[in-house]
């Protein structure tokens, strides 16, 4: 049934249009029941359902329904598998539909700019790429059982403080290609039914009321046709917000907002066409539901298997001395920490799942052997309790293996406010090294949703970073732990070696008004990298129980035009003994020397299973957009004309191939020409050089610089003269080639006239 | 006789009033016979007399007349010596007197932001206050020879590269710390006759048409009464400029734009009184000198024992693992180097100096002992020679000591371009590892303008920093290396360890239109510093050969007012066995929390003669200034009430003596309120936190959370509640407290009330 939605609006009453365009409470939209339309129920996700089934509020005072508590991002992104998330995004659409919630919230492809932004546990990256194709995956998964999702937090959301009222001031180059990017790809490719503004100002201009990016950007460029909805509480200005492209307010105002609305309207200050055109989008979306449902699932067993298999896929072995996997029976193994009984899988916040069950590992691991545990510290406070941690170490020195599980307390880390460094508790940074002191066979399994220090990092045998992996954790850490399941995880973020490193570091969390992302585009490894640093470790690193060796990388073109397409393709083969995956990852190098890039970017990736001694053949395709940088001369996508180097790599810091293409571009960079273009600029362009020809070799002749060893050649060499002349503008030809400032309008004229 | 200016301005034709404005050639500045204005001239400076007097030009294709290459700006900073920079100027104002030179151009002060600006050289640090101090001393030595002085490039002229185009984009906070803190107590305490405009644009305005800079801020805030000159060739609109507040073009534009200021002026769009203006402040500093012209002297040989005695107090000691002081008659030495031949001493460019003779360091150490000497590189192009080095090497091999004169060629640095990158040549560093490889008693003399990468740093056994130390760089040399003078220079800059580590790396030198100072205040140590990055070697930074204790630091008060100075005493004493000088440095420390500023800055500093055992009190003073940081939301310096540290160093990273003082501001900063207010702003303020008592207390009961380990309650922590509400701005409490829009209205007006 293809339903009239313009039919449907022209029917309703300005009223009744105005509040369509808010909820009716925290979680339903409004229905107008004699025009059919129903209410429809939207959820917090995006790893769970938080279906507030009773006195609903925002801010969970009341518990949400039971549900199943999957990997969060920051875990799901490290899989680098665009499957994988799309079975997450099928398993919550089957729930939703059982449940009866039209849309799910999220995902959230907010950039990781620092590592302290309370919040980075429900992102995915601190790559526009990695983080884009997971999204996109995950939307497609929920959508393909017709419920809706809200890509969020749109846009420049990085951190929690002052988030309400803070402006991210960021370049438009650095918007577009790091912070826009993460989102871009998703949306265009992934169609989410909604999208959701977040809090904060972008250079001074409210998300919430932001014409540009919720109109201009994301409608007219991005061609997304879903409704926008408000994060809850983001409205600053209604009527300005309706204006710019934010049809839905959630929760609703009490009816407050909705008579803006209206007298906006009665008065003349708001077209009712830009209501009605709102009211369309958002009934669109309703009855693309309600016209589609399908039969649901909400089997939390069989859920919580698929919870599992995400966390083995999502779990990255930083440090491995041969210590893993353990030996079952063979072993006397202790697994010290509070975590291990009680692990932390989730983040605090709107995310925050019910979980129905949570497997600990110390349940988890009665499959496989007896181990001997203590909890070594305590998660309500950072204080050192002496006793505990004498008892862990007697429990340490007593086996041939020690297992610490450790990590952030939910304190911690939140929605709502950020972190306030990038340590552990000092608890447990006491108790690894006291436990150092007497067992070297120490492994360290951290429960963390953003990068932490590791002081002992160099100390320890092992290290897995199981991040915050949902409420099946413990039955995946023991897999991994064990040798069940091959680790094959890859950092989705730099952890670098202390906060300071991070590239925004000295602009973050701003002075409450603004913060200033001065970093630019180098943010993450595009810093590291640039800067040279030593991190502790690099983006896309991950270790395996096997090894994998890369041959024979192709390119299906030396040379290639910005309009056609380049495949890429690569042997990989398993040459240790265990199967397991690796993800292949392909970074673009700009070698034209346009503009400054980072060294080195991710433009695809591809995760591939491979048995012992397998080779397999892995291909992935590279457009324009892959070479490509936001040029804001031109306001677009631009790929210079010149060298690209296409490298493969096991991370972004272990490069195992590498060649080159070559790319011409399509796209013509009009030149200005005034008194103040210099001399060199002139000589980039064949047309402006020819121009230019007789004026320079002119003035190449007098340039002499005095006689050879005299007091004046030394003073001014030939070589300062060429340099001083390529950077005069052609305002200075007066004092340096003695043309007459007529002339230089004259030869100004000829100039334009020949790069036209 | 005290002339009337004014009077004489009357007299003058609109045309002979224009010309006024501009240079009659390259050096002098026009005549008016009838009313007995004479031409002056002006030279080239800093660190010489540069007088072109046969046929005149900028460029330098003819010699300059002989005279004495004093050490430049790079060398005299690291004295710290205040006296010995007023003794330079006292002697480069004896030297114009005698050659009727009425203005020197200098001091340049503009910062070291990377160390790849060309003319680094010419500059005196990274650190404003030390610039500033230095630049007083010289430019108060120069005028108390009545001779005018030209502080120069004004300003945030920090790279050669597009220098006559390329706009610097600095945010107004690090403008008037950082770039204009170079120049504002040496133009307020030293008082120039002339101020020299840079060719550059600021924010997108030209500095030669810049009312801000020369009108707002360098009089009508600083109070400067002198004129303000071009750069050669910096003008661009010349009317524009006039108005802005530049009065003097130079060099002379053959008329043209003398032209141009008449016809403004007769089609009414120039005011003649600004014109009136300009001519006044010209003609007073031209008869300011020839109303008070003096005796001068311009012995030749007398200045060059000062230009050693200052090289003498400039050159860093960087690394001494006792080595030196080399013995002479008791050692073989080998000198290896073309530079001790033939030292690098200056840069190229209009700073350049006809030297009347130099002293090499090969000639010098004839008064101490014999040395074997090879030349081991060429400095003509950078081309390891095998021959040379083998040569270098068996030399070395056969000494007891070898000493490696090394550095950069003038083709690595000059004005006019900027270093490509931060290493010396590849056949340097090259020699000095081969030598590495049979001597292991290395010391290596550095000679050049800006850092360089030091790959050998950690295998040779010392290292002395000679910058470009002028005529007599090789007699200080020699006295240093065999310990007649105590090396006492400190670093005024910091060495790091890579170009890659430098905080404008990702930011220099700008795509050719703009360059962004992104990295804010945090140039030098103070990025270094909050990085917590390693250096090579920190600012303020340098050895001796004998040992320095301090103690007994005493505040003359433990609570100031910002109207109050403070006096800061502190006891040094000489625990060595040689007579030396030490460089005593007081760093700030901002303890307030009010901004993010860097970790400490540089607000005083004496240097201070010991004896063997002897023990002084050295005193320094602070004022507001030392505390404040510039305050955009008032638009004006402000020192918070708070701590403050006081740090006593011996470099920016030797800090041996702390006390704290307790601040009160004096200043009210207004607090705006509107709807976006945070509750966290206002409860900052005493008198906003009375009016939301109530109200926050009524939320703060309503912040529970669920019960006690109830799924909600982990999911929203206390915590989360209570920050969420802080963060919360005031619009929102229409959610999060339950008061309506008008109630908020309400509210905001009684808040603007209280804080009246």
């Amino acid at each position: 049934m293809k339903r009239d939605i313009k039919a449907i609006v022209k029917q309703m009453t300005l009223e009744e249009k105005a509040g369509m365009c808010s909820g009716e409470d925290f979680w339903h939209l409004k229905s107008v029941e004699r025009l059919g339309i129903p209410s429809v129920m939207v959820s917090d996700g995006p790893h769970g359902l938080r279906k507030q089934d009773q006195e609903a509020d925002h801010l969970g005072a009341n518990d949400s329904i039971k549900a199943v508590c999957f990997p969060t991002a920051c875990a799901t992104a490290c899989s680098f598998d665009r499957d994988l998330l799309y079975k997450l995004g099928e398993t919550l659409g089957d729930e939703c539909q059982a449940q009866n919630l039209s849309v799910i919230l999220g995902p959230a492809v907010n950039i990781k700019r620092s590592p302290l932004c309370g919040r980075n546990f429900e992102y995915f990256s601190e790559d526009p790429y990695l983080a884009s194709e997971m999204a996109g995956a995950h939307i497609k998964g929920v959508q393909s059982k017709n419920i809706g999702t809200s890509i969020k937090h749109f846009a420049a959301n990085n951190q929690e403080y002052r988030r309400m009222s803070c402006s991210s001031e960021i370049d438009e180059r650095t918007f577009r290609e790091i912070y826009l990017g993460a989102f871009e790809t998703a949306i265009k490719e992934g169609k989410p039914d909604t999208v959701m503004c977040s809090y904060n100002k972008i250079n001074g201009e409210f998300a919430s009321e932001n014409h540009k990016l919720l109109t201009e950007i994301l409608r007219d460029e991005w061609g997304f046709e879903g409704y926008v909805m408000s994060d809850w509480g983001a409205v600053n200005e209604r009527v300005k917000g309706l204006k710019a492209g934010l049809d839905l307010e959630m929760p609703g105002s009490g009816g407050y907002t909705d008579a803006e609305i209206v007298s906006a309207v009665k008065d003349g200050t708001l077209e009712e066409s830009v209501l009605d055109t709102a009211v369309e989008r958002i009934l669109n979306i309703i009855f693309k539901y309600t016209d589609n449902r399908q039969e649901g699932r909400f089997d939390l067993e069989a859920d919580h298997q698929i919870a599992k298999k995400i966390a083995e896929e999502s779990m990255v072995l930083l440090k491995n001395d041969g210590i893993l996997p353990l030996k079952a029976g063979e072993q006397k193994i202790a697994f010290i920490g509070k975590f291990a009984e009680k692990p932390r899988f989730q983040g605090g916040g709107s995310s925050h799942i019910n979980s129905f069950k949570v497997e600990s590992v110390l349940d988890a691991v009665k499959a496989y052997t007896e181990v001997a545990y203590a909890q070594g510290y305590d998660v309500k406070e950072d204080k050192i309790d002496e006793a505990m941690v004498k008892e862990a170490v007697e429990t340490a020195k007593n086996a041939d293996v020690a297992v610490i599980f450790a990590g952030l307390p939910d304190a911690f880390e939140s929605e709502g406010y950020d972190r306030e460094h990038m340590g552990m508790p000092d608890c447990q940074n006491y108790l690894i090294q006291e436990i150092l002191k007497v067992q070297k066979s120490v492994v360290v399994v951290l429960h963390n949703g953003s990068p932490v220090e590791m002081p002992w990092a160099d100390d320890v045998s092992a290290i897995l970073e199981a991040y915050l992996c949902g409420q099946a954790v413990g039955a995946a850490e023991a897999d991994i732990l064990f040798g069940k399941v091959n680790p094959s995880g890859k950092l989705a973020e730099t952890i670098p070696y202390h906060l300071e490193d991070n590239p925004s570091y000295l602009n973050f969390p701003g002075d409450g008004q603004k913060v200033e992302y001065k970093e630019g585009v180098f943010v993450g490894y595009r810093y590291y990298d640039m800067k040279k640093m030593p991190v502790r470790y690099p983006f896309g690193y991950g270790l395996s129980y096997t090894t994998f060796e890369y041959s024979d990388l192709q390119l299906s073109k030396e040379k290639i035009k910005d309009t056609e397409t380049l495949q890429v393709s690569v042997k990989v083969k398993n040459t240790g003994k265990m199967a397991g995956k690796e993800v292949v990852q392909l970074y673009v190098s700009d070698k034209t020397n346009a503009v400054m890039r980072p060294v080195n970017e991710l433009k695809n990736f591809v995760k591939v299973e491979l048995q012992p001694q397998e080779e397999k053949t892995v291909t992935m395709e590279l457009n324009k957009r892959s070479f490509a940088w936001y040029n804001t001369k031109v306001n677009d996508w631009y790929a210079g004309s010149g060298t690209y180097e296409i490298l493969i790599g096991s991370s972004s810091r272990d490069i195992r191939l590498t060649k080159t293409v070559e790319l011409e571009s399509t796209m013509k960079i009009p030149m200005e020409i005034h008194t103040n273009t210099t001399i060199s600029e002139l000589m980039e362009n064949e047309k402006a050089k020819e121009v230019m020809k007789d004026l320079v070799d002119q003035m190449m002749a007098n340039i002499g610089g005095g006689e050879e060893g005299s007091a004046a050649s030394e003073a001014i060499s030939q070589e300062m003269m060429i340099k001083m002349m390529e950077n005069s503008p052609l305002r200075a030809l007066r004092s340096f080639a003695g043309i007459s400032t007529e002339e230089v309008q004259e030869l100004i004229k000829k100039l334009k006239e020949a790069v036209k």
